[in-house]
Order: C-alpha cells, then sequence, then structure tokens
C-alpha cells in the first residue's frame, strides 16, 4: 500500500479568496451572480475542481443542483451544502460560505484518515436567491415536486430569457425538470452552513449557532396601471399616476409590518419598483412592484399580504388607477428537525440555537430529511449587502464545527 | 426652359407611415427612439432623403443637429422643425409630425411652384426628451451656449456610452460642441409644428392653435442613500430603507403641485425611480429618483422644488437616510414674440392661441430670434404615451397651416 501524500487542508478563507474577484458589480457593488450566468458558471466549475482534488464524483441532477459524492451516491446520505448565486450587488458569503465551507470541511475530515460509514456529499442548489428568475429555492423546490416544472421553464429573467433555455444552455433537458424522487431520496440527514442573517449571535461570544425556525414567506408581484402621460402638459387633477399608487404601497407595507414587529416577528419589504416606460419627462402608465412578507407562521403572513393588497386596492382606486396582485413563491414557517438540533447543539458546546427570518435550501429539505443549519456570526448583521462580513476566525470555526458535526451525523443511527 | 415634372407633393400622414416601424418598443408600446441609437439613426436616413428628394442641402452642425436648406444658408432665415428621438415608449408624433409636417409642407409650396425670396431650412434637433442623456433639448442647448460643452460629452447614457462617444460614432467632434452663432445666426424666423400636449384645441373646432408660453421646467435627481440588508432578517425599527424615503417623496411631489395647480400651473413627476440593487429580497442601499417640475414662472418653478427638496430631507432624517439633490436642466418661462403668435393667429383665420406645460427646442430658440408654434389638436391630450394621436385631418389642417406660415414669413420683412 502507497502511503497517502501528506496535505494541509485548504481554508474557507483561501478558498474565498480565489473567487473574490467572480461576478463583482461595479455599478451596485458586491456580487451579482446569477444562475446559469457567467459569473455562477465560473463559480460552478471552481467548485467541480475542488470536488475533483478531493476524489468526490460530481453529478448535475435534472433541475440543475450539483452534488459532489464521497462515496457510491445511495441511500441515507450526509449531505451538506448551500448555493453559490447571489441577490443582486450582494455579500461574498451567501451562499458561498457554505459551499467553501463544506469543501474545507470534508478536506479536513479526509486529512485527518477519516473515512464516512455512509455515502456523503455536497449539494450546490441551484437559483436559490430566485434574483435572476423570481422564484426563491428553484433548484431545491422543483426537486421537492413543489413548483410545476413547465411553469418553472417558463420563467423568464429581464432580458426576457426563460430558465428552460438557460437549462438547456448547461445541457439540462426541460422535459425532465421537476420532482426528483431519486435524488430526494438519498438524503439522510441535510445540514447547511451559513452566515448569520440578522444579529442573534453578534452580541455573544460564539461564532457558531444552530438554527431553530425560519419565518413564513413569500413574494407578491403587484402590477399597477394608470395612465401615460405628459409630466409638463398634464393638470395634476387630470391624473392616474401608478407611481403615486406605488409610493402608497410602499409606505402602506412598511407600516403595516411594522406594528405588528413590535410583537411577533413581521417583515415587509419593496426593493424592486420599476416605472414603465421610465422616462423623467413622462407619467408612467405602469409600475411593477415586488413585495416581500414575512410572518412568524401562515396565518400571520397571509393576513399581513392580505391587509397590504386591500390597502393597495383602496390607494390604487383614490387614483384612478388598478392593481393586480400575483403570487411570485410562498414557503410556509419551518421548524427544524428538533432532536437533530438540540443534538448538534451538545455537540458544538451548547451552540445557541436562534431563528432567522431568511428562507433557505434548509427549509425545502426539512419536509423530507431532518435538516439542520450552522450559523457563522455576522458581526453587523448585515446581510444581502456588499457590507455583509464574517471575522476570518470565525469562519474557521465554522468550519470546524461543520466538519465535527459531518462526523457525528455519520455515526448517527 | 424645361416644364417642371407634375407632382403629387406627399402627404404627412404618408410620410408618417413610411416610419411606424421604426424604433418599435415591444416592452413599453409604443416608440423608443433615443438619440444616436440605431432607431433615431434611420429616421435621420428617412428625413435626408426626403430633403434629397426635394432637393434641399443636407448639413450636420458641430452639435449632431441636421438642417435641410432650400437655397443657400444664409442670414435671416425661415426655419422650421422639430425632433425625431422620443421618450422611452412614446407616441408617434412627438417630434416626427414637426419633422414630417416639414418635409411635406415644402414639398407643398414647391409643387405649387412658389419659391421662397429668403433661406428656408428644416431643422431635426438632438436629444429633445433628453431620454438617452438626460438634458432635454440637448442639441438646441448646446447650439445655443446653454451647456458647458465639456460637461454635456460626459453626460453617460444607462449603458454608460457617453454623448461625446455616441457623437463620435455619428462623425461629430466633442471638442466642438458648444454654442455655434454661425448656425443660429442664420435662424431669422423659427416656427415649430408639433402635436398638442393637452387639450386645449380638442374641445373646439379648429384643428391647428399658435402657442402663448412654455411653462418654466427642470430636471432634478434626487439620490437617497440608506442601509442595504436582508428583507427577511432585519426588524422592522433596524431598517434605514432608501425605498420608504423614496416613496414620501414621490407623494411629497404630488401633494405640493397639486395644491399650487389649482392657483396657477404647477406640475410635479417622479416618472423614473430605480432602486439599487433591486433585489425583491433585498432592502434597497439606494434609490435613484428623477424630479419633474413646471411651474408659471421661474420663482414659482423655483419655490415648488424648494419645498420638495427641504420636505425629502426630512423624510430622509427621519428614516435614517441622507438625500442628495442634484440639477440636471432647468428652462426659465418662456412667452412666443408675441407680434408674431398675433400674425400668424390671424393669418390662420383667428386660431386659438394656448399655452403649453411641454418643454420645446422652439423655447430655446425663442431667446435668439422671433419663434412661433403651431399646435395639432389632440383628441385625449395624451402624450409622451403610445396613446397619442391626431386625426389624419387634422394632421393635413397642420401641413397646410405650417405651408401659409413659411410662406408668410418668408414674406414678412
Amino acid at each position: 500500500m502507497r502511503t497517502p501524500p501528506l496535505r494541509t487542508p485548504t481554508t474557507v478563507n483561501a478558498l474565498l479568496s480565489e473567487i473574490a474577484d467572480v461576478g463583482r458589480d461595479p455599478r451596485r457593488g458586491g456580487y451579482s451572480r446569477h444562475v446559469f450566468d457567467a459569473a455562477e458558471r465560473e463559480l460552478r466549475e471552481w467548485f467541480a475542481a475542488h470536488a475533483r482534488r478531493l476524489g468526490l464524483d460530481l453529478d448535475v441532477d435534472r433541475n440543475g443542483n450539483t452534488w459532489a459524492w464521497w462515496g457510491a451516491p445511495g441511500a441515507n446520505s450526509t449531505v451538506t451544502g448551500s448555493h453559490l448565486d447571489s441577490v443582486p450587488g450582494g455579500g461574498e458569503l451567501d451562499g458561498p460560505l457554505g459551499v467553501a465551507s463544506a469543501i474545507a470541511a470534508i478536506d479536513s475530515l479526509q486529512s485527518s484518515g477519516w473515512r464516512p460509514t455512509r455515502p456523503m456529499a455536497i449539494a450546490v442548489f441551484a437559483e436559490e436567491e430566485g434574483a435572476r428568475f423570481g422564484s426563491a429555492c428553484l433548484g431545491s423546490r422543483l426537486m421537492a415536486g413543489q413548483i410545476d416544472p413547465s411553469a418553472a421553464a417558463a420563467l423568464a429573467d429581464a432580458a426576457g430569457v426563460t430558465f428552460g433555455a438557460a437549462g438547456r444552455d448547461m445541457g439540462l433537458d426541460p422535459a425532465h425538470f421537476g420532482e426528483d424522487r431519486e435524488t430526494l431520496d438519498r438524503v439522510g440527514t441535510f445540514v447547511e452552513l451559513h452566515v448569520e442573517q440578522g444579529k442573534s449571535l453578534a452580541a455573544g461570544a460564539r461564532p457558531v449557532g444552530v438554527a431553530s425556525s425560519i419565518l413564513a414567506h413569500g413574494r407578491w408581484r403587484l402590477d399597477v396601471r394608470g395612465q401615460g402621460n405628459h409630466a409638463g402638459a398634464t393638470r395634476m387633477r387630470d391624473r392616474a399616476d401608478p407611481v403615486v399608487v406605488a409610493a402608497r404601497i410602499a409606505l402602506i407595507a412598511r407600516d403595516a409590518a411594522r406594528s405588528r414587529d413590535r410583537h411577533r416577528p413581521a417583515r415587509a419589504t419593496v426593493g424592486r419598483l420599476e416605472p414603465v416606460p421610465g422616462g423623467t419627462n413622462v407619467i408612467a402608465s405602469r409600475v411593477n412592484l415586488w413585495l416581500d412578507v414575512r410572518g412568524d407562521d401562515d396565518s400571520a403572513a397571509r393576513s399581513l399580504v392580505d391587509e397590504i393588497a386591500a390597502a393597495a386596492q383602496d390607494a390604487a382606486q383614490e387614483e384612478g388607477c388598478s392593481v393586480d396582485v400575483v403570487e411570485e413563491s410562498y414557503s410556509g414557517r419551518v421548524d427544524f428537525d428538533e432532536g437533530l438540533r438540540e443534538r448538534l447543539s451538545r455537540l458544538l458546546g451548547d451552540a445557541p440555537i436562534i431563528p432567522t427570518g431568511a428562507g433557505h435550501d434548509a427549509g425545502v429539505l426539512a419536509s423530507f430529511a431532518p435538516t439542520a443549519m450552522l450559523f457563522v456570526r455576522n458581526p453587523t448583521g448585515i446581510s444581502h449587502s456588499p457590507e455583509e462580513t464574517a471575522d476570518p476566525s470565525d469562519r474557521d470555526a465554522g468550519v470546524l464545527a461543520l466538519a465535527e458535526v459531518l462526523r457525528d451525523v455519520d455515526q448517527a443511527v
């Protein structure tokens, strides 16, 4: 038998520095890495190169998610991973931290001579942010059978390219999009590591926490229609201006969520809003506005949306405009497996157990297999922003925690 | 002497139908024809072909405005014309109606055997709408020395292409942008025909009116800055959301203008508004918002802007955001030459004399030479919209009126 070569495992910080220049967005700051675009493809190649270096076998599933297997794919696997796509102008950690930490953790386990008793894999999910095609966790929800595959294939990006066409360019067959029980059923346990999006860990002494739950959340598109006209020649009383209605909706949403958020977690955000035609000297004829709403549970989220939608109708009517409300995606509240999260917290020296308002592929997987999330401390709590950060030593602590967790899960019955 | 060939003059409706497919905007509806883009270049070629057909001599001036001369260019010329660029998603008439009517009017004068005693020209001004580079009446104001030529050359479109670079592609030398007294001094009288933007003629029996005045008007860019963050994970009370501030500004502007517009003409419009980064699940870090303000005179326009800017500062402060206000362009109130407008009204059988809230190159020229405008009836008053229209018979009436006016001006001392 040959003696295996000595190897210093790659650190997560070194891994992230390799991709620090990929997909930078000079206009917005930070990164714009969208599913199947040039930047995200480059990240996929970077991931594949590291997977091959570690001797993992690559497999892209029917919905564009990538799996790197340590051992032959099979039932009751231990799976970790996250995503490589970003929001427009996002930070460097959400979700490459989870992918790079998975590479570093397996590298570290291999270097220590440890070998899993069950198959282990790193999964990279497609379009987690929904930034290109509008539907969050698109890859994992397609696999889970939670989205109609032909509707998903028809989703179009801002340039009119469909998810089906973009997938075809990646070698996928849109006719094979959809529920993939074979792949899903291999997942025995799923653990996603992610930078914390919030400040629960920031004030404390612990660099790593364990997730308890995800708020119910969804996206609604509001199409406000009015009468396009000349900004100078049209008397104020003769207008039906959809920008005025959109402005009222943004304030209605904020006020409704703010009064609820004092008592139970509730969020409503307008972060994307497009007047059409969008000329300076033109009263818009239409505004496309997206509403992101979160609630402590399904009924809280639904009633907040209903309250905003009803007030939006009133605002539109008052201005002589109309508004249509379309649900683009929705995910119910997720409570992660209680036994698993308690065990992992103890394993990590009583790591804090904390909730999150952010959606994740782990929230989708949680309906099918015991699932957990590890959060790495975020000193400012800021995310979905170029300012998102985590201390390098906390990132290393995250890898160590993930490696311990993967070993523990592999050994658990 | 040869007998001139018989010729049926081309009608304005036939001319407009030739360009009905140029620059259509499938997303916004209507037309997007922006200075020096493919569509506007095609319209320039169309204009040049008709000018050559009529035996006019073409000249593109140093600022990208095109002149077609009947007779040798010289002092005390009779000039008519308008522009070929549109707002994004604009109608077919603003300003190709003025250019096509000028072609048809000269065609008709030539066919009748009439010849001018002084030079006559059709002018096509560049970037009247300011839709590509943000500054309205850019070509005429550069010629008039009202804009710093190096600042104009540095104006960038949404793709980052500067007016200087776009001009260079058209064969212009940006070093020669700026005041052009030689060209300007040739203009003895300027008459611009335009579709009415408003409903002054709609209720009456007359298809053509004469302009009295243009409201003072300008554009301001407001840059609102806040804290980008995660839409789900950030508590409502922890936010500094620039979309909330932008929404308040849109409502402040509308309310301030509406209360003034009851007494004297006043307009304030937000038709262009861009959250950055613009992700659905992202609290924006910045909003770029454009404010179009009009007033009955300079002090009314300025005080309306000041009122909105002060309230915008308060709204930003309340949200923990900041706002910067930058003037992008400004034009004072214009009263067209009283003698000329009275004479033309009488010439056209006591045509109505009506004000407008819309800016025009004629408003720039009015500081340098006796200037008039003819308006063609707009049955709905709608403009800067695909729904902008005028009856074909009213368009023909506009050409007839313009031909009469050109003949009259040529004969006047």
